[in-house]
């Protein structure tokens, strides 16, 4: 489970890489994040020397790797997933097989994308609320009753006070840095780009971790945008 | 329940409004989803006739007027509240209290605000995982699982194939048309422009929703935008 | 020349308001920047009282004010522009009929919003390009040449070290502050939304400046958006 | 001169490639828009075999091309520029040295992210301003005598009826097509993730040019954005 695209070809093409000594048979398997064409050309390299190549990138963080709750999406050929499922399923719950090679990282770059999204979306509401005069925690329940509802709203609401157990209740510290969103997001645009797909609110989402980064929230969670947002600085 | 400020404002100080000829005592009920600014000025005028004016906007739609299961969110003086639920009660089955005069309606557009980019959000993450290589209905049910969950994703999704009985099932026909999400993010801007509340993704919406308006689905449902948003037009 | 819509409808219908005492043919002339609606109903209220109003917004600055070189926008009955037109000459070399009541707030927004819109523009273009390896006065010299020269870039180019005697020479200092142009851009964005005009990029520079203001840029010139688009904070 | 990166690295790298036979000390000029990063890689291989590689991407389109009026921007080794110079002044009246190999990639990359961000923002305020009830000709000369003043508003005007000679006089045929501003766009967007810029008004524009594509338009000369964004369609 490698940082970047260039770890990861690295890891199999460099000088001392995997494919200079992998086994024919071999089941390879890459929890990476990166880009899907990245590990599609993996697999191709892979293939010439008669091993298998998958990719599984894994959502759930820290908490969910301890107590082996994490979640795979898999990419690659359907006959091989049993085997991979029975590897992956000592570390993870839910072991879900997505389609051919780079399917696996498009699943996690469109949640990760969707969660950017919502999450900036649910600053933003959650902000404009209470300025307008709703007390924070009727305003959390209100939109999870409602059409407004979703994971950054109900499981890991960016609003210091309105939720415990989450970042927002710890000055943001822990869960999913910035970082590694404004990250993420980077693959989202460049597989938007590469498959002419337009992504408006997904563009901007990105372009706004970029700048959190820039601004000193690059080690805090990625709720933190609601602290980004508020027309005080606090901290 | 009227459509704009405009037509509310006229309704009650217009040449025969309301306020001309209203009894000392009486409780009035604006279901209206208007600019919170004009809740609260109505209010003040309908005080000075010793008459209660509360903002009761609701969500729901057709389906949930019908079978009563509307959802009220409810401004105004909180002692007055127990006889405006037992009213709405009748044809709500949740009647929330949100405060003073005029957070029914910051409840009511702080959802819709989030509701709007939730659902642009599952839009551009459907397209771009479609163009990925990705089953749509499987795509679906990675995110509902994930943390991209959110209603429009898992009770409202916008693409046509994933679910039955919602409008994308039906070519986009019923539900909560375009022009209606493009007033209400109107009303969203006005909020979050008179209180300096930054909006990025929210305002991006607006735009979207508005242009979509000029491009021939201002009738159709606003998860259209989905279909607004494909490479091919397809309609 | 006021501040906003609120303190003009004060100064013209408040309770010791022009209005109460103007003499019929009387030519009022509000340089004001405020909403063109505003500017028609108090136009409306004059008629009433058989006296002229138009409307003046300016530009140049308080260096045009004091040269007597500002711009003056005109919008009112034609036939009175000519007494207008005596009397702005004297505080400014140009001034223009923009025509109906309202049409002179109209251009004064048209203008700022494309201002806004080409300072950041030119702001991501100069940090981009500096971040790619080029020499920022190059950089500038080449824009200027071509197709992305703005006013932004060949007259009030926002990165220190490119030109003398503006802002960005003088850590953002005088100039045209940053809460004015998040003020001119609110009554841009709500006359796009009555007139259902999509202002896409308009609405993000809008929300940029809103942002800005809340990281303790407000008192800085609107050039300094460079500032805070650079990876590191520099104040 | 070739459409895209891929292309350029064949061209070089590929089986019958350029640098399968170049001689020593030959100076290699490659005029492609590409990404700075593949200039850079491609030099690399050719100084490998001894010879000189610089990236001279053009401006001007098929006019100055005729006309030998086009403008070059060159990155590479200082000391070969003379050279480059020479060669380049025969079809170039603009052979500009903007420094080292991928800078002359990156000058053009920043003046198109420009150019597009400006044009979108002329086509907005000048449809606001319209709505508002200006003169569409009036408008235009306002900004052009005022901030909002850019090349897209007083040199190419995407209105029609404003100018003549320009390609919204020609309901947008010839000039510069909106697929070639989506792909220049796409070069910046990667760029911008590869250095972390923030390009908040330029992922805009990509989106808004990418969407444009997929609507009709990329055949269009990229000032057709102003049709776009009109209320009503108008072809």
């Amino acid at each position: 489970m490698l940082p970047t695209s260039i770890n990861a070809i690295e890891a199999y093409s460099g000088a001392n890489g995997i494919l200079k000594k992998v086994k024919k048979g071999s089941l390879l398997i890459d929890s990476s994040t990166i880009d899907p064409m990245v590990s599609k050309e993996l697999a191709k390299e892979v293939e010439k020397m008669g091993a298998v190549f998958m990719d599984a990138p894994v959502s759930g963080g820290v908490g969910a790797a301890r107590s082996g709750n994490l979640t795979f999406m898999v990419g690659g050929v359907e006959e091989e997933f049993a085997a991979a499922q029975e590897l992956l399923g000592c570390m993870g719950s839910n072991v879900v097989y997505c389609g051919a090679v780079g399917t696996g990282q498009a699943a996690k770059i469109c949640n990760n994308l969707l969660l950017a999204i919502s999450m900036i979306g649910t600053a933003e509401a959650m902000n404009l609320g209470i300025r307008l005069g709703l007390d924070p925690k009727l305003l959390a329940k209100i939109l999870n009753m409602s059409s407004g509802r979703c994971w950054s709203s109900d499981t890991y609401n960016p609003v210091p006070g309105v939720m415990d157990g989450v970042p927002s209740a710890n000055n943001y510290q822990g869960g999913f840095g910035t970082t590694l969103m404004a990250k993420d997001l980077g693959l989202a645009q460049d597989s938007a780009t590469s498959t002419k797909s337009p992504i408006l609110l997904g563009s901007q989402a990105h372009q706004i971790y970029r700048m959190m980064c820039a601004k000193g929230y690059s080690k805090k969670d990625f709720s933190s945008v609601f602290q980004f947002l508020r027309e005080e600085e606090t901290f």
